[in-house]
């Protein structure tokens, strides 16, 4: 997953962009990156880590400009390298051209291979190069054309912004999979993954990219391409489920009221005698609240989220590598002891970390410990830009609920039904990407192999 | 406020150390360091940052010795720098001696003057140096006694723990204004302020060292001494309020239950007609989950707690300097709109970040907002341990409840009854240290002057 | 100007292409990199500086591979970053490739724009990234086809080494404007821009290469291919005036051989009564011997060479920005004092360096100052891959040698012969590139604005 | 050895003592610093390596204040790291004092057991902290009479400079063993190490420090203390052997002179047929220059001084390991083929390296090689500031001049006699320290296990 943000036109857009990529910085920890148009050509700094491991104070101010873009990635495919890092630049026949994404192109592979065989020098690994090399390559005379073209061979899912000269272009893919937005910050226009980064610069959000659309924006204002008529719409549902922001809205509604729906309809579907309801901080805080209010058994906090090193930190040291989610998840004894204890979340991907966490409740004193998460079991992996394990890895591809919930040690399971997720969040329209957890994937990646570049974080 | 750390006779007492002064964190971000006996001599490492800013994996590696103290610095007295990182070392006549410090002395400066005149070169400006110095100049014969010499010079709140050889003396000041606790981790004895992080390196706790005790360990187990003998406890109460961590235990008393019980009595003392109650994140939270359980008011999360930037970060930035709580805390309008708020937070220092907040919430759509405070108003600063702003600069000290209420533009303010308060944590002793709401300082500070010490952080 | 070296088929490939290049430092201090074949992948490292700057001992150690190439780097044309530095690598339909280059091409400028169109993407400004690409792009389907086919598109001074699995490809343009040599290292093959790199890591030289003549090594041995018939030797006879180290040989000439009969024939040239022969160091030691052993006049050192922090450095200071060259050099006033001085050097380009130093004799005591410099007035910029400025700013472009004696300061001024310095090399063949004196330019510059490329450095 | 240097009562004196400290580089590789009044404290800033890696362009900017002083160290006594860079900086009872020190105090070992047993708290191993810490100890009530209480307890080797306020205090021990003079610089006054460094800044040397002379300089002018009656000069002649810039002046005497008289008497005492001689650069130039005036036989320069990379760093690289002084000093063979050499060099110490040089030369193709020392056997070790070895790895220490010379593989060896190397520098006086060569040492080590402090680093 990443973040996207960009804003024309402002005097102080470097400043902004950083704030921007700033209230993007959950959708991706592993680079940032910001590149801004000087009025001559495009500058850009990019680095490893949060976007505040890689601006100092100094970097911020040195980013002079009125057009500016940004990135926060979070690898899907594409190692982990400081070549990977977005923006991605490019001097073409058309101009200085700056480029973020965020999504996952399933003809990748197709692609890179009839790019360096034509004689292409791809200097980084991901997906996302491939684009920047398609747009030098179109014979069109504009930049915004060769764009177009460039955008008519990928498939896949892909939320992009451009930067050229003053001009920001912003597409989203003909299925609309990931989510981008248009806002106006004083008198500029800016847009972002989400609208949370908008309203965290003061800014108002004007309207949501349609799936297809193209919107440039520049001082002059902006107009809105129909790119690609729009077929269908298979929005990934589970920005509401995990990745987006609570404070943020899809498609106009927020986040936080669908997670707490859905913790409402987990209470419905599956009945429990219960002293208390916990969250797993924070993904199943506001789907816990639902169900809190829906039950009547009231919340509380008994897993406190701790300041966490990391998994690759602690791994080497023999002595605690096995402490796992110990160190980053404590108990609380006293809310805990002898409680029946409904413990909330928003999904289990492979089934290691919720088993420790289900064992660290009991170890504090919990009688019985009924797992509920709010989404389906997740089956199938993504091929539209989270970062999921393979489907052998992946709990629920091979095993039951039971069986699941016996290999938790939990007393009950509970997911969420796919309907209900989807009622969740609109009770009427069915737009919606459900790969991960029915196996329909909207667009077939094309490239089998590819599946392998996926790395396996979680 | 700072973390302090220790564990003996352990073939992995760095990996510990590290990992307990993590489980620390919450009590100190700006300085962290490690001393570890390694057989022959004391090594130490400290730097400037969090923990996992000071030691890479590399770092952790090298602490090799079976015998480690850590800690983790919130300047208090002392200026922010390297030089006052701790553990502090030195040689002495009786061998190497490290030490970590949780306190501060009330007279500092005389003793500071004394040790200069008498050709002391102090390398710091903290007060834990002091204490150093006096052990380095006793005449008596073992580290020991000169340890218990140099405490009969020292006077305020110090928590103390001495690492020299394969020993640890942690020491408690008569009054106990600041916690320490001795647990066990496999068959090593260890030292922390708060029970979680002898919990997180899956350690039990023994018990709290009393005011006045001195306990040394090392691999022929512990022994106690009496050093002085206790006369009244003075143990901070704002340690409840607001500094430990949820999960640990003080005097045996769950942090949690207590911060719940100040919510259920603010809810008691000041019935509120509204629709729903939000906590400032994070430190409101308990109080308001117990505030909402008492009034029948549904607890929402109406303030999202964004990645934060700092205020030395954002304050050179001209146009975004004033966005100030904007940058850290996020509204969510679904939750707020027309709704009549009670916003519950733990204390109010100068007053401009509430103001702030209750401007957010009302910018969102709140109707009205009930600011409640689960401590009384705090109208003096703290000589022991806690980085409070002058008197002058406490929005308490000069004006009445109905004034701040004003300044904070909230529809109306309540803070907790000190009686209330006190019996949130214990509704029969008396043992508190309530000086920052009246005044009442059990060691009064010798030296007048050191109040130009205190730096001004909230 | 820059130095490669690479190495075939030894275990140490790393620690002796670090060792060579190191050997070759006095040809570019600006950046500098190795990249190395571990059996599956080119790997390589590149970074600003010297070698010393940007390898640690621990980098060296991680250099796994047995075949390497490295580059010293000395900016030409394109400016100084990272992306400029050397070795450039692409993975290419044929494989994974490496270069190294040292010259500069005289079709830079038409070869980007043709490419750029092509939609190629650059990533730096240098001219050596152009052979990658058109490497990339050919349809040969051998690496080595590849490569030739590249090769017939460029033109100027090129010296290279190609790294491409266990291959080393050697390249020398055709008319031998930069030197390389072929030598072998214990049972392995190795190739480097001066003799005295290979002898350094104890090598043998085995030849040099001709003009026009590729060499392809491995593990197999090594094959010349005559890739282009010889027109005309035009090596650089500044190489024996300045560039290369005194303990290198040029086409069999030893370098330091060629400075002492500069140095005499300087003498024969123009008699003067003087006291003491004074070389500038280190640039004019060899030829002031020959001046003082032909003339008879003793040789002293009256300059001293202090470290030196660089004009980049002291130019923001105001005080000491007029300081000069009396950072970099001091005189003694007891060697000097009251002495009629023969000031050695090897050549005069702005004219104010030797200006100051005319000045610090002076100031130091001398009574007269006669400059004597080892090669004729230089009157025309380099385009084969010296860093020299434009003509406006070469004093002698416009100036007569008595106008330029006038602006140094200085009692006399004597210039070496044309004739005398080619005769100091070689009495017989005239096969030498005097473009920077008279100049003849033995390949014109296609692309006139290239001019504008060249950076004014010395 | 060190370097020291400071300034007063200048508006630049940060620069200018950065300037002076690079000037006086070749004293001191290991660390460097300045420290500097500011109006109101001092502010100092060390680090390890050269000074150019120490202060970066931003650093030097930010030294604001009128009067400084600086150091460059090689470690003498006391370990190799940042807590004994210098200059030391403590606040004491009478101000804050910083403090320069170059030499070696004799009976460092029980002042600092005193000290420790006395309770002072040691932050470093170096010799220098022990008179900081007697300065502030003394009970005297001015910050110059507790420096003069301080110098009486100390005995050894020691040229100090002192800052406090704006006041340089300057002390160079009774027996005179390191050098120090005072300059002027504009209208401010300046202490040195060496002239040279004054010269560098465009100053003028008024005088250099007499033995036993204190000399405290301020905007107000300086004034001369008699300290201590001067006994007898021991001047260290290494200094003009070996340590001092070629362009220094000592007691009024060139050191390159007297480097040219020693080789001249070289060749005075030992006549040799040979063709060409050869100076070790740099150490054996002026020598050399000596050699050849005196002996008719031309000077050349064979041994060409590489870029060179540090024992430390070659030392673990197994297979380069055994490369030695290859790697720093490379023979010209056309210079030296069937030649007879005599090469000329400062001193021997262990004889490894000269042993090395020696087999470079034959390997080269000298027919014969004539080993030319400019002082006497070193047989001694320095207990004044010289980092020597000890006695046992002196190879002179136990071997006659025929057995180094045939473990040199030299065809023959000659040492300058002592006689003639002390009239190289003045034909008359005596008063030079020659325990090196003699073991007559001026000033009894105290403390016998002292030398166990030694490092062993040539």
């Amino acid at each position: 997953m990443c973040g996207i943000f960009g804003i024309t036109d402002h005097k102080e857009a470097g400043i902004f962009t950083f704030l921007g990529i700033q209230g993007l910085q959950h959708r991706g920890q592993e680079s940032a990156g910001i590149a801004i148009f000087d009025g001559e050509k495009i500058n850009v700094k990019t680095g490893m880590g949060e976007v505040r491991d890689v601006f100092s104070l100094e970097d911020v101010k040195k980013l002079k400009g009125k057009t500016a873009i940004g990135h926060v990635r979070y690898s899907t495919a594409g190692s982990s390298s400081l070549k990977n890092a977005q923006p991605l630049c490019a001097t073409t026949s058309k101009g200085d051209l700056a480029l973020c994404h965020n999504g996952n192109l399933v003809n990748a592979l197709s692609l890179r291979q009839k790019l360096i065989n034509e004689g292409a020098i791809l200097t980084g690994n991901s997906d996302s190069e491939l684009i920047l090399h398609l747009v030098a390559r179109s014979s069109s005379p504009t930049m915004q054309d060769a764009i177009l073209d460039a955008l008519s061979e990928v498939q896949g899912a892909f939320s992009l912004i451009f930067l050229f000269e003053d001009n920001i272009m912003a597409v989203r893919d003909p299925n609309g999979f990931r989510p981008l937005c248009l806002g106006k910050v004083e008198n500029s226009l800016c847009f972002s993954s989400e609208t949370a980064a908008i309203e965290l610069v003061k800014g108002k959000v004007i309207k949501e990219l349609m799936p297809g659309e193209v919107v440039i924006a520049s001082k002059k204002g902006y107009k809105s391409i129909n790119w690609k008529p729009l077929k269908k719409h298979f929005f990934c549902i589970f920005e509401y489920v995990y990745f987006a922001r609570p404070d943020s809205l899809l498609y106009g509604i927020p986040v936080s009221s669908s997670r707490i729906k859905m913790g409402k309809k987990l209470a419905q579907e599956c009945k429990t005698k219960a002293d208390v309801v916990i969250p797993v901080p924070d993904s199943g805080i506001f789907a816990a609240m639902g169900y809190a209010e829906e039950s009547g058994i009231p919340l509380n906090f008994g897993l406190i989220r701790s300041h966490y090193i990391g998994r690759t930190f602690i791994q080497p040291l023999q002595t605690v590598r096995d402490y796992g989610v110990r160190l980053k998840l404590s108990p609380i004894s006293s809310i805990l002891k002898g409680k029946r204890v409904v413990l909330v979340d928003d999904s289990i991907v492979r089934g290691t970390t919720m088993r420790q966490i289900v064992g660290l409740l009991k170890n504090a004193g919990a009688k019985e410990v009924h797992v509920r998460i709010s989404c389906p079991p997740t089956r199938f992996p993504c091929y539209y830009g989270i970062d999921t394990p393979t489907s052998e890895e992946l709990i629920a591809h091979n095993k039951e609920v039971d069986e699941v919930c016996s290999f938790l040690g939990a007393t009950s399971l509970h997911y969420l039904s796919l309907e209900n997720m989807q009622n969740s969040v609109d009770e009427e329209k069915r737009w919606f990407c459900t790969a991960c957890w029915d196996g329909n994937y909207p667009v077939l990646p094309q490239d089998i192999k590819q599946q392998k570049l996926f790395s396996l974080k979680k």
